[in-house]
């Protein structure tokens, strides 16, 4: 039990499901949780900001510990909880390389996705271009095709080598993401479409899926 | 000696800088290394394009393993060369903790900054509004007053505590940048300025200060 910990998390954010995924890898189910919603701009409460003066979610806190980048708290659990649940740091150097550059590539992988998926939300009407919402499209396309080809090498394994690693719980998500706004991408981008077939069903993930963000995407 | 590492480069970029100040900080000198000018474009080069699919400094190696991420290339070193140089993740959770949160804020806070510095650059002209500049540079400004904030309760120590750690490399180059593009941000930010002018003479900071970004600034 991980009573001394709290999450406040929202449905269809990435950062949070990470959180998530890592927590029940490590077995540190029953955590003090809370759901705001995006939709309702409830990220922007008192409650979040006393928590991340960003308004951003996740917020997480372990004791007196803050860590609300999603990044920072995956690294601190795994190394508080080494010997608890999964191994999430391979201990091969090939494969730890490869498995903190995933992760921070993930930063870009994510950033591309949201520009271009929320441009509508990000951008004031008088600001809209066709031009720039197509160059933002662009750059998510590039993004997916060096991704595809990332998994295409993977095969079988996994994001960051033979195990389950912090790299596959940072990007599950985003791909997840992807598949939800554009199914077709499947089709579009097989090597993704394999890797995140074959991991959709592995529980930590199955226990963690967001519910609401496939009952009312249009929220986002 | 590092001879079995390689490092591509450019002045004026913090990604570059703190991987520069981690290689100092473990004694790992002498890897190979060589300097590209984004003023020229040469980080779109085919050579920085072999290591680095989105033609981005830097570009990491270390013999094979490749970490283009600045924060997975200074995650991994501190790993593998635990024992070498200076320590940079401290074993108190709540250091470590402070350590990966600050660390992380860092891509927050570089992002920013370049859309706010760099408006004019990444902004074609026909897609330009004062009303989207105004809006970067006001999010820098809050971002650099909750830094600012940070910095206060610092005090006389470092990012996450008693010792120079992977925050301390991260971040030293984001306040750098600031201070030399706005010197009378030190009267604004006093907390910042600082941490900033305590740790500018340390000998890894020192070593590895970018020479050109001081001699062409309009190249960026």
């Amino acid at each position: 039990m991980a009573k001394d910990m709290t999450l406040l998390w929202g449905a269809g954010s990435s950062p949070c499901w990470r959180v998530m995924i890592t927590l029940e890898e490590k077995n540190l189910q029953g955590y003090n949780q809370k759901r705001f919603y995006f939709e309702k701009m409830e990220h922007k409460s008192a409650e979040v900001m006393a928590m991340n003066p960003r308004s951003q979610l996740p917020a997480f806190k372990h004791g007196d510990k803050i860590l609300n980048e999603s990044y920072a708290a995956i690294l601190y659990l795994e190394d508080q909880f080494k010997s608890q649940g999964n191994k999430l740091i391979p201990d091969p150097p090939a494969e730890k390389a490869m498995m903190y550059q995933r992760m921070m590539e993930g930063n870009t992988f994510q950033q591309k996705l949201a520009e271009a998926l929320y441009y509508n939300y990000l951008v004031p009407e008088g600001e809209m271009h066709d031009s720039a919402l197509k160059r933002r499209q662009e750059a998510l396309t590039a993004e997916l095709k060096l991704w595809d080809g990332y998994m295409k090498k993977v095969g079988d394994g996994y994001m960051a080598g033979k195990s389950f690693s912090l790299a596959d719980a940072a990007i599950f998500p985003i791909f997840a993401y992807v598949f939800y706004y554009c199914p077709q991408c499947e089709a579009r981008y097989p090597n993704m479409a394999a890797y995140y077939n074959r991991l959709k069903d592995r529980p930590s993930i199955k226990a963690t899926w967001p519910p609401a963000r496939f009952e009312n995407p249009e929220g986002m």
